[in-house]
């Protein structure tokens, strides 16, 4: 049985990942890391998926990237924007899929898992330059060359099922499956309930993407200015 | 000016590697990274020793791989071997460098740093995975695609300027470049006033360079067992 290591993020996309990996038959051990982003919403919707979809382990991680800041996400001084902008957003969070990944490998390099998952996307994404093929496979590259098992002979894979996959399909595919969307958080500002704001990038985003896939949107949203609770899709 | 961020563990060889960025006149931010090491000892002696040879800044960010174990050094069930054995020893950390490399990519990007300094060496060491020249190499190319400044066209260089030195001759080079090594704690298990046991791996390799370098051995150890207090030089 493949044993794999998989980045779960309590968004919509590392839920997919997940669901990917068990349907193939993988033993899956769920990582999820909590770097000082804005809310524990996430992590609690990570928590939830583990369970759901049977990943045989779940750990949460601390690092906290507030101290390094440079962010929309771990700088409570930056804005989440709320309009699409130009080049690659304040809401990147510099090196953050690399220290997901090294601390991924260090787990997997411990299990003797064969694979790290990762649901990151160079379709329907925000233009981060950690969400692309080249940056995964010279991850990988490194894997082999970091680790006593790629010296030892049992290279590791780092997979990105998503990467090539417009949100409309990667919903669609979870769909398929079985996922429950409902506790997954994507929203960079949800509030402690897990509310989505409705407005940031990733909302827009995540939104889109079941309008497109013709399925129902579950996201809970909190009310808007000028609203008072009703859903904005 | 060149802008670098420059891993500080407080052993002996970072020391000497901070030392060299100084005298080649870098502008560097110091790094240490408390990961659920066995003692504090060492952080302590980053921060004297970032004071001392002038970094700009000082910053310890902590992530606990202790929750991730494997290794001796993180897991207290597991004993620090105290002769050298075959193969990777136990002492190896899981993805560690990868991890610390990561962090101070994070950090570099904020700063719009251009360089990263890690004191690993492939000559007097342990045979970790991560501290041979094609690790160093594969981070850098990961870091240039990771980045948003990579994207930008202003790639990182990871440099490892101790790779191809001996012990001895990274003694040597810190004793040039004025560098007090009292301070520096290299001992796996260095007790709460950072005095070594004088008999782990990493001990022997650093009393071996004092030596081969002709350089009295400025070490605090422990007593032994049967000694009261004597050096074991």
């Amino acid at each position: 049985m493949t044993r794999a290591v998989i980045l779960l993020s309590g968004g919509l996309d590392s839920a997919t990942v997940l669901a990917l990996a068990r349907a193939a038959g993988t033993e899956c051990y769920a990582l999820s890391v909590s770097y000082g982003q804005r809310h524990q919403a996430e992590l609690n919707a990570a928590a939830r998926i583990a369970l759901a979809q049977g990943a045989r382990e779940h750990r949460i991680m601390h690092v906290n990237l507030g101290r390094i800041g440079g962010s929309a996400l771990t700088d409570p001084s930056i804005d989440v924007p709320t309009t699409p902008g130009e080049g690659i957003p304040v809401t990147y969070v510099p090196a953050r899929n690399t220290i997901m990944l090294s601390l991924a490998l260090a787990w997997a390099e411990v299990l003797k898992a064969t694979e790290i998952h990762i649901g990151v996307n160079a379709v329907d994404y925000s233009g981060y330059p950690d969400c692309r093929p080249e940056f995964v496979a010279a991850f990988e590259q490194l894997a082999r060359l970091a680790t006593k098992a790629g010296v030892e002979g049992t290279p590791l894979s780092v997979r990105a099922p998503l990467m090539n996959l417009s949100k409309a399909q990667i919903v669609r595919e979870g769909v398929r499956l079985g996922v429950d969307y409902s506790p997954t958080v994507s929203c960079y500002q949800a509030d402690a309930q897990g509310r989505a704001c409705g407005r940031c990038d990733s909302c827009r985003i995540r939104r889109e993407g079941f309008v497109s896939a013709g399925v129902p949107d579950p996201t809970r949203y909190a009310s808007l200015p000028g609203q008072s609770g009703e859903k904005i899709v």
